[in-house]
């Protein structure tokens, strides 16, 4: 899987982008636009002292501006990387700072609740053009991004019906300089899909972790000492950001409640298989399963390396 | 975390060494005792003349002898490597054959089941030392298995209380001799820590793979499209071999079931808090989960790499 990122653009395709909260994503963005060119004044901005220091340090950014009504009032492109349940609050504050024709775009795992609480407060003439980048690892902070990040993974655009046809298009310039490949569906959609591919996976390992971490003392123990037997795959998902999960969950509620169901059904089905000694049964899911993965490998969104690379010296052949 | 396996050893700690089943363990641990030099001469037996022909090709096994009762004649250590539900029909057919004195261990992931089914086959003045490699990946075959496998991975070894105290010491020599760590306690204690720490996860992740293979053709083909979203790392495990995973689960159904009724009580209280909004409680439970990860990384069960190294040039720093 090719994972590197491109020569620098030949002009500019922003004149002030602002990148608003510089967390894993909101850094890594930052550190591919700074890479690549893309704009002529990158401006990072974060409610956290902290984290303004640091991206000082890290020398990303063009301009650091800790108020972000300051932070947008030139740009023709801000992206919000805030978790999911502050961009509210956030379009509240610059909404009236915006300038007209700019371009507001996120990077939020949900994609219908953005549109719901942000597009209330932007002016008239600004373009609001969804965007999520499935892309990430289980760390947090400006210290955890990579320019790599979004390369070969997919980016999801979710306009509406009555979007600005050139406002998509800069959104997807930005991407595909990202090195990302992209799709576009409607919101609605799109919060569909990630419940079964991203939201119900989290929800499952954060659980799965949560009966662990509710044992007694010393099986606990005994528990991460033998966590190779796969448990240790779902401490890895479980491991993602707290804050960011809790407003995934209470923002694409009715999708995930869904697929829950669902799976909750396959599951008592499964239990019921156990208790009735059907091995055919589980036999034929087990392979369903196995194909499943072999897909994944094919659309070159995994490695077939075994173990995820955890045993490098693996003499396979 | 060290994956080399030191030099081989001084003198062979077994004159005659068979290995049943030469799949993704019984392969490793061939080519582990081969490397190391821990047998006078080394016996590969296997019901399936392909992976007996692909042995004889990789050159790892010093004798391949394809009927069970012949191959175990005149060894001093066995080790049966077939699925868990395999063991009785093949303790049946090569216990006439042990000879008196001869160590009889497994590497299957249930063990009360393997001293239920086995042990009453042995021939007076055979030792069962079941033990178990918590080590594996989602490969299958000869072909899959390496030398390396069990280096800094745990075993643990479950005698009865009986148990010859020799015996039990050849039996964790040659789990040192491949890097591992061992840990020895009684069988049914290790089927509650096993099924909490693989069982259940390996079934979790089976089932939340056969609920997307159960969507319709369209949205099924977008899950593998957008599954770096974190549902690829549930298809790792779930691309696990079938029949082993089968026998597993109807072998150890007691404490599978139990872990799974913890699981399901949890998961209906996080589904509560979801439709309740508690946002506070969703951010906690998610604190605690994040924890666990950091215990497994510094016991020196994982790696810290950012998303399993997929990302090889990740820049973090």
């Amino acid at each position: 899987m090719a994972d590197q990122l491109g020569p620098a653009v030949a002009k500019p395709l922003f004149n002030r982008l602002t990148i608003i909260g510089l967390g894993l994503i909101g850094s890594s963005l930052a550190r591919m636009a700074k890479q690549k060119g893309l704009a002529q004044t990158l401006i990072a901005c974060d409610s956290s002292p902290a984290v303004c220091a640091r991206v000082k340090e890290l020398g990303f950014a063009d301009e650091i501006i800790a108020e972000p009504e300051r932070a947008v009032d030139q740009a023709d492109f801000i992206i919000l990387c805030v978790p999911v349940g502050a961009n509210e609050a956030l379009a509240k504050r610059i909404g009236p700072h915006i300038k007209k024709g700019a371009i507001v775009s996120d990077v939020g795992s949900v994609k219908a609740s953005v549109i719901a609480k942000v597009a209330p407060y932007l002016p008239q003439g600004t373009h609001l053009i969804p965007a999520h980048p499935v892309a990430g690892t289980e760390f947090s902070g400006p210290d955890a991004g990579f320019a790599t990040l979004f390369v070969n993974r997919w980016c999801i655009i979710t306009p509406a019906p009555q979007s600005d046809a050139n406002a998509i298009e800069q959104v997807k310039s930005l991407w595909l300089a990202a090195g990302s490949n992209v799709e576009v569906m409607s919101a609605e959609h799109h919060d569909l899909v990630l419940a079964i591919t991203s939201h119900l996976p989290h929800l499952i390992a954060f659980n799965i972790v949560g009966t662990a971490a509710a044992l007694e003392e010393g099986t606990k123990s005994e528990v991460i000492k033998f966590s190779a037997g796969g448990f240790r795959d779902f401490t890895r998902i479980a491991a993602s950001d707290p804050v960011m999960w809790r407003d995934v969950f209470l923002n694409n509620k009715d999708a995930v409640l869904e697929m829950l169901g669902r799976f909750n059904a396959d599951l008592l089905a499964l239990e019921s298989m156990i208790r009735k000694d059907d091995g055919e049964g589980l036999f034929q899911l087990f392979t369903r399963t196995r194909a499943i993965r072999r897909s994944i490998i094919e659309m070159g969104q995994e490695t077939p390396k075994a173990d995820f690379g955890r045993n490098s010296s693996s003499d396979q052949k």
